[in-house]
């Protein structure tokens, strides 16, 4: 058996000079890997008061409902960014009209921007991501069944809003940080 | 003269397998560094209809003025970063009461989250990398000598606001991307 080496990538943690928080350092190459937290952009997005929602084909949550979104892609507005998702995982084209939320998740140093949005045509499929997708009224929605606390947080906030479009986003409920 | 090593970390550019983009790879130990925008957060601050902003001593943009801001950290609330920024910046306890914009500046792969927030007591000084700090009257502002687009556009939007304070954030000026 050829010796694995015990170690890849920058994994070596110490604060480099000039700065004052520790990094993850490569001992090989000296490369420093600045961590930095994630955007998640996404929408909620409605058509003839039922909203779209995808059953994920992926872990985590696998087989669980969600909102179309995830990581903002370099050199992509969070607009920008939002619509790609809603394409990808839920073959969607949709108009964005609001800033529903953005959302703090520090546990795992993410920030979450939802956008409402409407569903353009009504039409929505099922992207790679995604075992199915549904529209659904409020009261057949799957509570049991959906994937993240920020989808559940999303849903009720859009519900309460009842109808408002100019409006100051919403953000985590007091102390919820995403935990499932 | 020992021979240098031509390159130090990752970079080759390669598209990952089950990946769609391609990404920053190692050639020695294959560590695939997965580039993502950055999130950028900060305050308008105001203390008796005054504005405070801060002279950057550092590049870019050294000697020029600026809001309080900087890169999110992780494991911190967009809140939370807004509020160190203003404490490392301009000495400056805040109280936020709302997101005044998100701004998009895709060409740097930036998304910046400026809220607006009353100054606890009136006071800041400059913290080290502010070469001053001020309270500007909005006629007293130094228009020439603003730091960067989005605190330009941060400074009209909240002049705008005329005081509302549940609101739509506002995001770029239609056609702008932050270019100086």
């Amino acid at each position: 058996m050829p010796e694995q080496p015990s170690r890849k990538g920058p994994n070596l943690r110490v604060v480099p000079e000039g700065d004052n928080r520790p990094r993850l350092v490569c001992e090989d190459c000296g490369f420093i890997h600045y961590e930095n937290p994630k955007v998640v952009v996404g929408a909620l997005c409605t058509h003839a008061e039922k909203i779209l929602l995808c059953r994920r084909s992926i872990e985590p949550r696998r087989g669980y409902w969600t909102l179309p979104a995830g990581f903002l892609e370099l050199g992509e507005t969070t607009a920008d960014g939002a619509r790609r998702e809603a394409k990808e995982e839920a073959c969607a084209d949709i108009d964005i009209y609001a800033l529903l939320a953005v959302y703090n998740i520090p546990r795992i140093s993410q920030v979450q921007l939802i956008y409402l949005a409407r569903l353009q045509g009504g039409y929505a499929a099922a992207g790679p991501e995604s075992l199915e997708v549904g529209l659904f009224a409020w009261d057949d929605i799957p509570w049991d069944e959906i994937a993240f606390p920020s989808v559940r947080w999303a849903l009720h906030q859009y519900r309460d809003l009842g109808g408002q479009t100019e409006f100051a986003p919403r953000t985590n409920p007091p102390g919820e940080w995403g935990d499932l």
